[in-house]
């Protein structure tokens, strides 16, 4: 059963993130390292229909519905149910979201009050390097070598807030786009208390982690679970007209993560407080992802929420264009062809495939793909 | 609701494997540092109301009945809802399962083809010297040191199967007790060919990884999770009388998980293939436990099973006294606050409890609970 909640229209989707930056790492070196591609929605070598994509004259944007969603989801070919090759469409996903592993050596450790609390560009941190009063570089000659440190004078959460915020004002959108006027506390590890707060869009420039909650929204029709999907604004900054779960939000600044879901269900998705109280945290995923001078390194509560039969989401914020309900089968064959979810939403659901059993053990690869959805560092 | 299946009757249970054998291990040492106890059945340094176990005159063995899982089951102890020690008693039992990890410098390296298999307590390597045409003690001066190997002459699984099968026939109970005559796969990762046979009594002496099934079965009552939970039988040879999630076994050589789990439903639970074979598979959990010459190094995949509301499981192969049905929060508190659960069974149901979302991301330490779930080499 599919419910249609908004029609659906064409629209325009960025193909730039869908370039095949594919690499070999070496936690799962065997499934991946045969990896081939050859259409940009492609996740697997194997031949299959694609859906009619509509390239731009520039070939950086294409047109993506739900009608293309539906019929790769409901597709059927039999070859790619051979257990030695069938994950590989997930892995390669897994992979969208940890790029570049091999230049983490051009990353310098980035330490406050003797932890490791990020990792900054070796010429990102030329950029640095005329704030002396806010970073020192020092280098001990010891096992840490070269790194980055705050200024000892500034000793206060709120010193360290203040300063860092005033570099990263100056540094503008020139070096650090898309300012969001968000903080993000900076952790070594979640339970901590925050050392200092950093503008959200800054983050991947320091490499600290940053926390999020992703939920998975679903209902059980007939004994068949079903998964609300959602399908971002085309006027979203980031990853617009692509496919999401239910509900995520990063974590911002001194709220707890149950309270972050229910606003995110209430902006998001139109879920009332009374439902989405009942979200359970069930797991976490993690990647780490460089693209030039950013690395990210996120870490995401997984959080899933059983909807009652009857209730239909309805986007408050403008994030979301329509939802759609669609059996966890179809949205797994749809992540497993295709790349039109966000990336790192395509994780989270791999987790959801994994613990209600949507993955049998018999795969090859089982346990690597499983062990790939906490690469990054997930204290 | 709490379906009472058998009349519970007294037993005896061995308490030796209670004794306090508490470390701080690394990956959450702030959770576990502080860890005091004062009585076997405490996995809390809070005070409670114990049940009264009749310890004999030996002090080894002592009384538990169902009686005493319910009355800690329900008891209420406002004090330790603290999010700050709440999952004190779950660490504990993980503890249970991983003892003794400053030993590992007694253990050499076990290697069959190049690839590490197992680990072998220096002095049980004495026991092997005598077989050199079966085991080889190389010293590479290099980076692998002083390992133990096979001799070069046995080539095929077939071979070495037999040429250590007969050692380990030699060595006899005086060195490897509780001989079974079932063969594990020694294998350096679950998605390889086995190497080699051996005897499943054999495999902590050798230290190779033992693969098993775990299942939890759970009935929804009324919107609320129910476990079905298992008394051992008094005259098991492991861990007689203690509590056991619905069906577990080993792996043995050349039958597949799930067929595994099918086979142990039906003998141990008394569950037909028709609802077996709907397991699902949906986690994995490992631990790395020495005891003296013993290392064992155990890869438990997780299946659950939902059962219809109206079954009863109904023992076969006598090593199951009785079973109840029993709301999931309080088997969280038996795990919680006493030791009557096997503890490599604890782990499965505190797995269950992070992915079922009763275990919340607001106490403290819930990360590195969740990583110790997976301390030992799962791949």
């Amino acid at each position: 059963m599919i419910r249609n909640i908004v029609c659906a229209r064409k629209m325009t989707v960025m193909t730039g993130m869908f370039a095949p930056t594919f690499f070999c790492y070496k936690p799962f070196s065997s499934p991946l390292s045969s990896f081939t591609t050859s259409h940009p929605f492609s996740s697997s070598s194997i031949n299959h229909t694609f859906p009619s994509f509509s390239l731009s004259a520039t070939g950086t944007t294409c047109s993506l519905t739900w009608d293309d969603v539906f019929r790769i989801s409901k597709s059927e070919t039999a070859i790619e149910e051979d257990p030695s090759s069938y994950l590989q469409g997930f892995f390669h996903k897994v992979q969208l979201c940890n790029r570049a592993s091999d230049k983490q050596s051009e990353f310098v450790p980035f330490i406050v009050e003797g932890r490791d609390v990020g990792f900054i560009h070796n010429r990102f941190v030329e950029h640095l390097r005329g704030f002396n009063d806010v970073f020192v570089f020092p280098n001990d000659g010891g096992p840490l070598g070269y790194y980055v440190t705050l200024h000892p004078l500034l000793k206060t959460a709120e010193e360290r807030t203040s300063a860092v915020g005033y570099v990263v004002k100056q540094l503008g959108e020139e070096h650090i786009p898309g300012i969001r006027n968000e903080l993000y506390p900076v952790k070594s590890s979640f339970s901590t208390p925050a050392f200092f707060s950093l503008e959200r869009a800054a983050a991947p420039y320091f490499g600290i982690k940053a926390y999020g909650v992703h939920m998975n929204g679903y209902v059980e029709l007939d004994g068949q679970k079903h998964l609300w999907i959602g399908k971002r604004s085309p006027t979203k900054s980031t990853y617009p007209g692509m496919l999401d779960h239910l509900v995520a939000g990063g974590l911002p600044h001194g709220i707890g993560c149950l309270e972050n879901v229910v606003k995110e269900c209430e902006e998001e998705a139109g879920i009332p407080r009374s439902i989405s109280i009942k979200a359970k945290s069930v797991s976490v995923v993690s990647y780490k992802d460089i693209e030039g001078y950013r690395y990210k390194r996120d870490v995401l509560f997984c959080y899933d929420l059983t909807l009652p039969e009857n209730f239909v989401p309805n986007n408050i914020d403008g994030e979301v264009e329509s939802f759609k309900l669609i059996p966890v089968e179809q949205v797994a064959e749809v992540i497993r062809r295709t790349q039109f979810f966000k990336p790192n939403c395509a994780i989270v659901i791999i987790d959801f495939l994994f613990r209600h059993g949507y993955i049998s053990l018999e795969n090859d690869g089982y346990l690597d793909l499983l062990k790939s959805l906490r690469i990054g560092d997930w204290s």
